[in-house]
This record gives structure tokens, C-alpha cells and sequence, in this order.
């Protein structure tokens, strides 16, 4: 089966568990003991040298970064529901992708890990990032049910974690009604599965 | 013909201006005049509400991220050379795309806009970003001829941008001689071009 080196309160490793969950894959999980330094120990860091989680285990295969994983598994046991074989939607869902792994790192992500993990970032700059993300992805969602492609994909995996536990960093989604009508037809879909903090 | 928003000094535009160098795609560049925030105006708002560039335009299809028009681009017209079809290897490129949306941004990037630009960024963050990232990426090309599926990608035409110009920002990445050998390597690929600076 395969194996997920997992931190349960990492958004980035829940959006692996959460993409499993909605496409019914089976994952094993390996909790990983992030306050004793396992994933920088010598074990994890020959898996993935960048000494983060997630990393995705399967078979002779090892993927870091959780937007790399979610592609992977969604182009080889998802089917084309959520990672489509078109280039213009592969596009659409990719846009959604780089403002996980950028702006929403940088952002929500960034707050939450001052306030929760006491992390020496900037949380002015990150709460400003927060506020733009949120106007511009309301703005999206008045338009749209769903970020890319008319349908849900591996874009609402990637973008949902960390504005569903925002609110731990001090940001607050729900007075933007788009993203907050957005977030509750993600927690309907069939075999949605939350994280602490939803 | 397609149409690319463009700033020439953007690495996030040189990379789609790379791309279509190295694959031999035709499109049309408009120059943007961003010091006048033409990509804030009405008519560049309403084809990228972020507000950033490059934008690419092909008939109907607007799409912004450059790492989003690299999928599209290779996905519709590059073939499967530059993205592979198969999810394992689009996994290890993804991961890629990643590092250059996030680490890249926010280290080299980051560093070059402060001192090229006059951004007020954290410049000694950035730089600690950027010696990590050269190092991490030093390691893994000691044993890889290519980031990804063992040739080059859209990988190469995401990660190399900012870090071939890097020096506009005070990162010298020659010492990391694995690192160089892989520029050196697309440099001399058929159909590279520069941008200034490199």
C-alpha cells in the first residue's frame, strides 16, 4: 500500500489525506514525530532531502512537495475527474496550484505557523498577503462553483487546508461569502474527510 | 498567434519566452509598461485580476502563473519532450514547478527585487532561502543530468530564470559547480535564448 510520512496538524500533508479520502485511496500513514526532528533525521532526509513533509511513498517512487503528490496520485489512480487531460484545464488547475505553493504558503499558512507554532516570520506582511488572497479569490468564487475546470480537483485540495485553518493565524475567511460557500460545498462532497481545526 | 504580456527584466516572463524559444513556439510579445502600472490598468486587470505577469492570451484562453502557461504550453503544443504524460514523471516535475513558485520566489527573487527594484523585502531571509535552495539543488544534480524524467522539461524552464540572474540580487550560484554545469547544459540547448543579465 502506499505509505504517507504524515504530521497531523501540517495543512500541506492534509491535503494529500484529504485528496485520498475524496478519490477513496487507500493510504497508509506514517505519523511522523516533527517535534524530536524525525523528518530531518537520516531516515526521512534520504527520502526527501528538503527535511519537509508530506512525502508519498509508493512503491520504488518517493514524491515531496504536497501540490507534486496531489498530481501524481490524481494522474494515476484518480482518473481525469480531478487532474484533467486537457492543456487548457491542466492550466486552470495549475494557476490554483502556484497560489498554494506560493501565496497561500506565504500567507495563511505563514500566519497560522507564527501563532500556532511560535514561528519568527513576519505576520504583518503575512496577514496582508492573507487579506489580498481572500478578496481575489471571492471575487473568483462569485463567478465560479469551483476554482478550475467547472468541477472540484486537485485545486480545491490544494487551496481549502490553510484557509480552513486560517482562523489559527488570526485570518478570517468567513466574512468573504463566496470563499465561505466554497468551503462548505468542499465539506459536502462525498468522503470529505476535516483536519484539527475544521 | 498567441499573445504574451511581457516584462522583459520578469523571469516569470522570460520563463515563457524560454519555453517558447526552446520548443519553437511563435508568439506575439506585447510590452508591457509597468513602471506606468499598465498591468494594474482596466484592460490587463480584466484578464488577470492578480494583477502580475505574464499574462498569455490564446484565442479565448486567458491564463495567468507562469508555471500554469509552461503546463499549458507544453501540454497543447510542446509534446510530450517537455511534460511528460505519465503521472510518475509529471509528479517529478511538479515538484519542480513547486520549488520555482515558492522557494525561488520568495529566495533569488526575492533578493533581486530588493536590490534591482527597491522592493522592501527581507533581503537577508531571502538570501538564506537562496543558499539553501542552491545547495539542496547542487546535491541533487551532483547524480542528475536534468531536474525531472531525465530530460529537460519545463522543469529547467521554471527553476532557471532566477537563478541565471540571480547576481542582480547578490546570489552568485557559480561556486555551486553542479548547479553551474546544469546552466551551462540549457544554455546550450538548441533554440536557448537569454534575457538581460544572463
Amino acid at each position: 500500500m502506499m505509505k504517507l510520512y504524515d504530521l497531523e496538524p501540517s495543512g500541506n500533508c492534509y491535503k494529500v489525506r484529504l485528496f485520498a479520502a475524496l478519490a477513496g485511496l487507500p493510504l497508509e500513514i506514517e505519523a511522523v514525530d516533527f517535534l524530536a526532528g524525525e523528518h530531518k533525521g537520516e531516515r526521512l532526509s534520504a527520502l526527501n532531502p528538503w527535511g519537509e513533509l508530506p512525502i508519498l511513498e509508493d512503491g520504488k517512487l518517493v514524491l515531496r512537495d504536497s501540490q507534486a503528490i496531489l498530481v501524481y496520485l490524481a494522474g494515476r489512480y484518480g482518473g481525469e475527474a480531478w487532474w484533467p487531460g486537457e492543456a487548457h484545464l491542466q492550466g486552470e488547475v495549475m494557476q490554483w496550484l502556484s497560489v498554494a505553493a506560493n501565496e497561500i504558503q506565504h500567507g495563511p499558512n505563514a500566519a497560522r505557523l507564527v501563532d500556532k507554532f511560535g514561528y519568527a516570520l513576519d505576520k504583518a506582511l503575512a496577514l496582508e498577503r492573507s487579506e489580498r488572497i481572500l478578496r481575489l479569490l471571492d471575487d473568483h468564487l462569485a463567478t465560479h462553483q469551483w476554482l478550475a475546470a467547472g468541477r472540484p480537483t486537485i485545486a480545491e485540495c490544494a487551496v481549502f487546508p490553510y484557509l480552513a485553518v486560517a482562523w489559527e493565524g488570526g485570518v478570517d475567511p468567513r466574512p468573504y461569502q463566496h470563499v465561505n460557500a466554497w468551503m462548505e460545498r468542499i465539506k459536502a462532497l462525498p468522503g470529505f474527510q476535516p483536519m484539527p481545526g475544521i
